[in-house]
């Protein structure tokens, strides 16, 4: 049976919604969930919840934590820490999935050097399904690698494909580079070398994206280096809040307003959920070994639960072969130099 | 008596917009326009609408336009173009502003290389004002220059400082470099090279800004590479469209909604205004010798009425002035190389 360790001390509302969301996992996916952290606080929130002589939840002790502004050098050195053991789990072949709503750096870091990059795979990188009037979008790289070399585009470029083609279910996607214009030829030096080899791969290259694709769903696939995918990544989750709060604002003016937002309750529900985190779970580092899942920091139960059924699908779907023959197969010779 | 040169030809409603904005600046702002292009079709605007002998309004004749997908490598050798005559009223003193709502790489390039570079400056770039729940954060460089080196940032950063202090009245402006995580050491090569810089400079820095702070209103001023600052802006422009309407579809699908959205209505449109390009005018290219208004392709007269009055500001307030003395005083000798 697959099972998936998840790292209950990181993220902000570690570890009671952490362990919650690790009960929903074994109860509604039936999988087993390896606990780890510090027993003496996840097991009291098993036991009340009536779980713990569940055989699918297993504790697993870890005596220190990683800190959320911690810096990712020393993650690799604190081996009793919640994520690092629960990624040696993964390595070892205990567990077959990472799931961390902690520090993004230090996920990234057991990510890369202690599950390891799948073979083929120079630099494991992150996706993000972002939504769109017409469905999504997947950006890659958002943040794992910064100053890439072209070949790592051309690489994240198969990552994506393959996300898209595996994970989203869209047949031959529509592959873009993020640019500064849509002709060849617009970019920085890094999109001008990079383009020639996106070209003369087997992938349906459709040149240059622009920063208004990313959520027009012109594009299936957008890479771009991870410093640029992180900033947009950033810089959207930031501008939706700010737009929530101005609009709050104006409606407090008003109590017609106000009716009418109450009205529109429902509607704006229904949108939050094709935009919430929470819904579709956590951020593959797409690469690694094995399914290693970022979740956001502000994690509930419910993300969590949903990160680990990403991890199972990742599993459940062969993505990894699928993307190592991808890698051999869409790259021509040559072109990965 | 201050003038300013408009591109009649260059926009997604030209010209029959930018002539109607030009004769409403004419009329509220009392400010002299030379309305560059086809006289034949600008003509009969001014006359439909009585302003025919208005000596505020002068049309000069420019036989050629710019396409709004023309490599900007033609607009420095289509002389006839509106643009190119428009910079070069600008250029020989006759006008003391330009105005373009046209092909925005070609306006880059003229106002570069036609209109030029003000003494001290190295690169000219593009700052905007975007909104957040407390006011206004100055992103620079959204677009001019690519590749840039870490000096060029540290002139952003004084670029945008005196936007901030002397346009939008912000004192002592806190200073930030586009980063992907708080710390110092975090981020690609150009941030790290540029950090130190900027410490040295007599500016507020207040060190790595991150994607989130863009929206928040923690900042005042953030420089970054105008390759990310341009993705940026589009993906926000872009993201801003795609709610908009997934919202909108959500809002079809029940009565309850519609109405509700119908008694908002008042609330969003002045949360609009704060957030409509119309509102503000154009966007400035910064360290251009005289004030050169990128205004939106979807410009309508209100946006180009707008963007004369910013040309006049920019004038109105000596910002060439400040900048250049700024540029002395704010970055100790030996950071600039």
């Amino acid at each position: 049976m697959e099972a998936i360790a998840v790292d209950c001390m990181g993220g902000d509302y570690a570890p009671l919604e952490i362990v919650r969301g690790c009960i929903l996992a074994a109860r509604e996916l039936g999988c087993k969930v390896y606990l780890v952290g510090k027993e003496e606080e996840i097991y009291p929130i098993l036991k009340k919840a009536g779980e713990d002589k569940n055989p699918l939840l297993e504790i697993i002790n870890a005596e220190e934590k990683i800190e959320m502004n911690e810096p990712p050098s020393n993650v690799l050195r604190k081996k009793n820490s919640s994520l690092f053991v629960a990624a040696k789990l993964v390595r070892e072949g205990v567990a077959q999935g990472l799931v961390s709503a902690g520090n993004t750096g230090a996920v990234l870091a057991v990510g890369k050097f202690v599950v390891g990059a799948e073979e083929e795979v120079e630099r494991p990188a992150i996706g993000v399904a972002l939504p769109n009037p017409k469905g999504k979008t997947v950006l890659i790289d958002v943040g794992a690698n910064v100053d890439c070399k072209p070949r790592h585009l051309v690489q994240f470029a198969v990552m994506g494909h393959t996300y898209a083609e595996v994970m989203l279910g869209i047949k031959n996607p529509r592959v873009g580079i993020l640019s500064i214009g849509e002709e060849e030829g617009k970019g920085n030096e890094l999109v001008k070398e990079t383009y020639p080899l996106l070209k003369a791969t087997r992938l349906n290259f459709k040149g240059n994206a622009e920063g208004r694709d990313i959520y027009a769903g012109t594009f299936d696939v957008i890479v771009c280096d991870g410093f640029v995918g992180n900033v947009i990544l950033k810089a959207s989750e930031s501008l939706g809040l700010a737009v929530v709060q101005m609009i709050k604002e104006e409606i407090k003016k008003s109590w017609l307003a106000k009716l009418g937002a109450l009205l529109l309750m429902p509607a704006l529900n229904n949108f939050k959920k094709k935009a919430d985190f929470a819904e579709y779970g956590g951020i593959p580092l797409l690469g690694a070994k094995k399914p290693v899942i970022i979740t956001h920091g502000r994690a509930n139960a419910k993300a969590i639960k949903n990160s680990i059924k990403v991890a199972l699908e990742f599993l459940d779907t062969h993505f990894n072969e699928k993307l190592t023959q991808n890698l051999k197969t869409l790259i021509p010779e040559g072109v990965n130099v």
